[in-house]
């Protein structure tokens, strides 16, 4: 067992991940803390501090862990994942950057990393996304043709809601989530085109039923998936059995009649001699 | 094999497909990039160049598919919604028409057609349409009752909202989806008539008791379809030779006990002798 | 054969029917054009005169209904249905009881009545409300005491929204469905009150928690009735053909080895002889 | 029998039941009228009367079960419930404490407690939290670090929503409700930062999707337990009646075989003699 190996056990016992998840929840409480400017004020040095002190154990634990690992390290998603998020407080804040520093709490999503219920909750999440697949395209699709028709008919009129693509695309987000859809977009078009309507309720309509289906089928897909692996495989083992016994009990019945024809056959031959 | 045959197996040939959608996805970028004022004003010339170019191939697949397959072409759906898409883009577009103009970009949702699996996912749509028959009756009857007495009680008060059966049904639409009913419509409404909400919350539960309904029935219909219609039918299979097993056993058990009793009967004919 | 047997039967001959529906529909259109000023300044007598011959008719329908069939009539609850919105367009329509010459409109409902499959749907919709009950009574509960605690607390503040316990039920009404629940009612009160999203957030999480859970009834109870109800038969049934075909197998197993046994003695017997 | 078990027996009679259910909706019309200015003018003092009348029928209740059941009361959730309530009708109401005062309707709850349909109901809610904990960790996850992101980077520019985690937490569930998210929220915070929709987008698209997966693990979880469990107990007791019969077939049959086998052995012997 190399040195390596050693390393690598250590960092997986509960003492090491216990002490790494009371870190990350440390840092997140210190990140929290840091949005507040009377506790800036008074202890702002002593957060920033803290804070780099966190950083430092959570490079250490990655660094340790590239040592351990090697390149296996990058093969599995949520080691990608830590490593990112650690990365992500490691690059340079200068001006006009202030947005990565505000991303520094995203260090709180490693909670979930550490934690095998979370994990499994995510993991589900991401693996009903490939089955998606298809309808998010047909969205995109619809958001699409959507945009450029409402930018070259609405645009000229309404150009802060439909003004470019972009604008758009995002007032069509905004309809699709029903948030003042009549009231803040639709009446005040209507005033200019009339027949406005025509455009927007089938829009509603189709992007609704589109959304409704895929839930449907996510209904549909985690219905199978849990709730029949395991009783389909038993029901098959359960055929299969009966089938086997039955072949089994055939078998002796052929045997019996074989033995019931034979003897009598002998028999015949006593009775003769 | 005749030449149209022959055109017909060339126009289903990977290298045919593959070039129709490059050409659709390129034909929407165009036509996004023809809504950007800036973009026109440089390439504008250039850009309906490359549109009119895109249109003209679609022109000329259809065509080729209408001389290879002739009448055959219009028995599948597909073929007509591609027609229709091609066809909107060769009417006029003289004045007021920019409606047909901004129609040309339906032509992205020939991707669908193209590509099988959003053909699958739309046909499942489809497919769910019909079930849905009976409950979009229902909610038309819903709307043009509710429009006609919303029209009478409150158009003269609130010609903005209730002033035609039109503009009734679009603000009970609105109501339904729950955009600003209360605020935007209903809290005006009853400042002239108080007891205006004895219309409308019932309204709002049973539109939404009947969406709900709608979708249980969609949840339960294709929860029967998909997961059922496989196992059902290995059940059911399953199940007969089961019985046919059993049959066999009884007539092997028959034969026996006829050849168990035949011998014996010899045998005492045998002992007579 | 009575003859108020007869007109029962007359009653229900496909032509009766379809033109009681054509009168509906017929009736629907004249309702729907009452509501246009313009069409009633010119053919408003005409429109009348039609409302009032397509009300004749249903009168006649209902009072030769009522003849031919007696009390059984009002043990049908689509008769009862029928009967009420035949009788609200008889009603005085004097002063102030112009909502009882809007609700004539509710004569389209009657297509409900006549229509098997709209039939189906309806009694799909009522059959849910039994299963229902409890969670209805339980929002009741929440909803008066809600209103009770918002009254109290807010009721000084705000009275436009918290005045009176009804002027608190439609508001709750419309936090429940979300509608400018936070910058229409709850951002204007916690300007007064800081601490009153400690009521209104639960207030949401808990309603919304109970539909949710209301609506997850519903689909696991559709679910199980449509489902499940052949298909458990069928099962049930294919067991005991089974189990029976098992026990005629044994039997004659049994016989086959009393069979065995006897004529072996016999046949000692004959061999002693 | 001692005279604490006659009391206990006592409380559960129906007459005492019925009687506390009228005593809770008595109380509960009350502290309603309680709500109304003009009814407090006039009947003040008797409305006062009558709730301490019915707080003190509670207390001796409360007080009889306690003498009656010891320590055995605190053990059962419901009785914890009625004793909470009843407790913070008898805390001092002093000056800005008016909000425990507006708690009294809470005693309505109790017919929760009193109506076994009601609790089955609520039991049913709670039930279904704990399958639902990690997805409110995770979103109490997503919640924190969207938080601390939108006090730093909107915090500045618009403190009425962002200024400080406690806001930022209570926008993002308004956001994430769809209450006026882009009208209200996003559309101002853009014109100040116009990528502010990077956050607030996905945002929405995380959470949603959260939330309709918890609902989809609640539908399917629900499905098993009420669907699954008797019917798989079921299918398991009559796998296990097929296989013990086929047992017994078996085990006839190889006695059959071995019967046909010694018979015949005995009469050779019976020839040979």
């Amino acid at each position: 067992m190399t040195f390596r190996d050693k390393v690598d056990q250590w960092l997986d016992t509960p003492f090491v991940t216990r002490f790494i998840l009371g870190v990350i929840l440390f840092n997140s409480i210190i990140l929290g803390m840091e949005t507040s400017a009377t506790l800036m004020d008074q202890f702002g040095s002593l957060l920033i501090l803290l804070d780099n002190l966190c950083l430092a154990i959570f490079v250490a634990e990655i660094g340790l862990k590239l040592f351990a690992r090697g390149t296996r390290f990058f093969r599995n998603g949520w080691n990608l994942f830590d490593f990112t998020i650690v990365a992500i407080a490691l690059l340079p804040t200068g001006q006009g950057l202030s947005v990565l520093r505000a991303l520094r709490i995203l260090r709180l999503l490693r909670v979930i990393s550490v934690s095998p219920s979370l994990r499994k909750v995510v993991e589900g999440l991401v693996s009903a996304l490939p089955g998606m697949g298809s309808v998010v395209i047909l969205m995109s699709i619809i958001f699409y043709v959507a945009s450029v028709i409402a930018t070259k008919l609405f645009g000229g009129s309404h150009p802060e809601f439909f003004g470019s693509l972009g604008a758009s695309a995002y007032s069509l987000f905004q309809i699709m989530t029903l948030e003042s859809w009549s009231m803040g977009i639709v009446r005040p078009v209507m005033e200019v085109h009339p027949q406005a309507w025509m455009f927007f309720v089938p829009f509603i309509l189709v992007t609704t039923f589109s959304i409704v289906n895929l839930l449907v089928g996510l209904i549909v897909n985690s219905m199978q998936e849990v709730g029949g692996r395991e009783a389909v495989d038993e029901t098959a083992h359960h055929r299969t059995e009966l089938l086997s016994r039955l072949d089994r009990i055939e078998t002796q019945l052929a045997g019996l009649s074989r033995d019931g024809a034979e003897p009598s056959a002998a028999k015949r031959q006593d009775a003769l001699e």
